[in-house]
């Protein structure tokens, strides 16, 4: 049994919609940010770091949405989410996948988390100001590089399409208008239509 | 065979030491990026994200530290350097690397890259005050929690190491005292002992 910590509106959607795509036996748990729930010592008992997601599998718990998607596709095989045997291939789903963590998302946390890395309130105003700028330009290039259609790998629905929609929600908050993106927003209506997809959104929001 | 693009001081010598590692046939290119050589024509047509490392393949051109790890330890089985046939160990192995690509590289991209997502001087001059405190942050929780020893995970060497080892190298210059940090310094010194990486380090200075 698989066991996943989320809040709503975060990136724990991603291995959600994952865990349910998969055929997975897994119960989730909801985390309240407001009262800072991901920082309280039984939280930091099990994920240090004090964010979601967190995955407790029978081995342990593990933590850092790339790895977890990983780990869901090679631990529920039939759902045929990743290339395993096909390096090249692997190596660009990861690729893709690193992508989002490293910089799409981390564009986006300078909106709302600038505390992270700056001390002045002139700083985070600063970083806040710059959020549409930045994530445009990454989605521009997702969506004149990256994302082959219909799916992000092509042909394949793999572990990166539940990763990509998740980012693609926060766009409108964000300032970024996804009708300025004709493949995004067709991978996004695509992704809505999934049965995985309605499901976890369900049990997010219900 | 296989082509790296790096620069020096960067967190392309991961791969430059996985490359040394895994017994590939490789060659490598340096960009000079006081002439901005990463955003030329010429490098944009390989990685259009211009930015290091890249690795041209047989198949096509790779970039995300991550994913260019995996796919060497996948290429060259015999180097043992990651857990193929291990989900939950594979999953623990990518965790950390995702944590030194999302978080700990993030940070220390903030003292001299603050322009990726702000725009006052006064923004950076703030962000780059707040590096020591967020990298050794960062690396107490890798000493406390995250770094088995000797090696990342424990009795078996990874192609976490090289990525640790290329991250514990930028500490000094962050304002981060590795002997602060003993199970740190005490892997920093036990790579520093590797053919590999003394073949990497020689061709990166030489």
């Amino acid at each position: 049994m698989l066991k996943l910590y989320y809040a709503p509106g975060t990136v724990a959607l991603a291995s959600h919609i994952t865990l349910a795509e998969s055929g997975a036996d897994y119960t989730t748990e909801r985390l309240d940010f407001k009262t800072n729930q991901q920082n309280s010592p039984e939280y930091l008992a099990i994920n240090p770091k004090g964010r979601v997601p967190s995955l407790v599998t029978d081995h342990g718990t593990l933590t850092e949405t790339p790895a977890m998607l990983v780990y869901i596709a090679q631990s529920f095989p039939k759902a045929k989410l990743a290339p395993f045997d096909d390096a090249y291939t692997f190596a660009q789903m990861q690729s893709f996948n690193s992508y989002l963590c490293s910089t799409v998302h981390i564009n986006h946390a300078h909106k709302m988390r600038g505390y992270r890395w700056a001390t002045d309130e002139s700083s985070y105003a600063d970083m806040k100001r710059k959020i549409p700028q930045t994530m445009a330009a990454c989605f521009a290039l997702i969506e004149r590089d990256m994302l082959r259609g219909p799916w992000v790998m092509g042909e394949t629905y793999t572990i990166c399409d539940p990763y990509l929609f998740t980012l693609t929600g926060w766009l409108e908050g964000d300032g970024v208008d996804i009708a300025t993106l004709p493949k995004v927003a067709d991978h996004r209506k695509r992704m809505m239509d999934r049965p995985a997809v309605q499901k976890a959104l369900a049990e997010v929001n219900g």
